[in-house]
């Protein structure tokens, strides 16, 4: 197959729209849970925030070179780079999906909690900021599984 | 390369030794959890408890059938078989990633709040479940890999 042919692998249009997903979800969910919210008493959340730190330039350059890639009408065909994109995109998976469950299982238990605990403006904002991660780890799944799909016939 | 020379994947003696890992750290892990803890008050712990019942059939099984192949002198080389175990690999390893980050979550913020929230006895044992259930994704994880290398030579 040709590598034009399988799509959301690095250099396509439908890659550039999943890199472009995973900044913006990962952005929303970084800015849920730092502005207004003390998210350092609850390590899982700070956590939450340090991957999502690593996750948004990863994907803002990642989807910059897609774009680049487009523009130019040239797929990526080296071994070498894609073989660094899909290892960069499986650690930051599994990182962010620990993440996500981590704090998706501590909103879960702060829900049950009385309110004095965490007040519902609190847990609605670590609630969406879980969500926003859990998306943002299925769109970093999505693409590093179309550039391992690519790596095969390189 | 010929089938037999990619170590860990099915029907080779490493392979057997990852899913007895597996089938082992699993099965710990729940013993760990359910034995004598009330793990029923948190849901992070029931989703440990239901994956881990997940798991273990399924590297028991996989165990079974490694050693039966080793016996008999024969790799798997059917495609079909091959991808169910992939998939079931990955499935299996996300979710006990969940579990295991979840969990570990939620016993992070138990160490952290007063005694009479968690007794010390209970919150060891919480601990040393998450870490075998840690240790279980990393076995899962090493043989779903293995598997999936083997993939595009069939």
């Amino acid at each position: 197959m040709a590598i034009q042919d399988v799509p959301g692998s690095m250099g396509t249009s439908a890659s550039f729209i999943l890199r472009l997903g995973q900044a913006i979800f990962s952005s929303a969910s970084l800015l849920s849970m730092s502005l207004g919210v003390d998210f350092y008493s609850y390590t899982a959340f700070c956590f939450l925030v340090t991957v999502m730190g690593l996750v948004i330039p990863w994907s803002f350059t990642l989807a910059l070179l897609d774009g680049y890639f487009i523009l130019v009408q040239c797929p990526v065909r080296q071994l070498g780079i894609l073989l660094v994109i899909v290892i960069g995109d499986w650690v930051l998976s599994i990182l962010t999906l620990a993440a996500a469950s981590s704090t998706a299982g501590i909103v879960d238990l702060l829900l049950q909690a009385d309110e004095s605990f965490c007040p519902p403006q609190y847990c609605s904002r670590y609630l969406i900021s879980a969500l926003l991660a859990f998306l943002s780890w299925i769109f970093s799944l999505a693409s590093s599984l179309f550039n391992l799909w690519l790596l095969p016939s390189l």
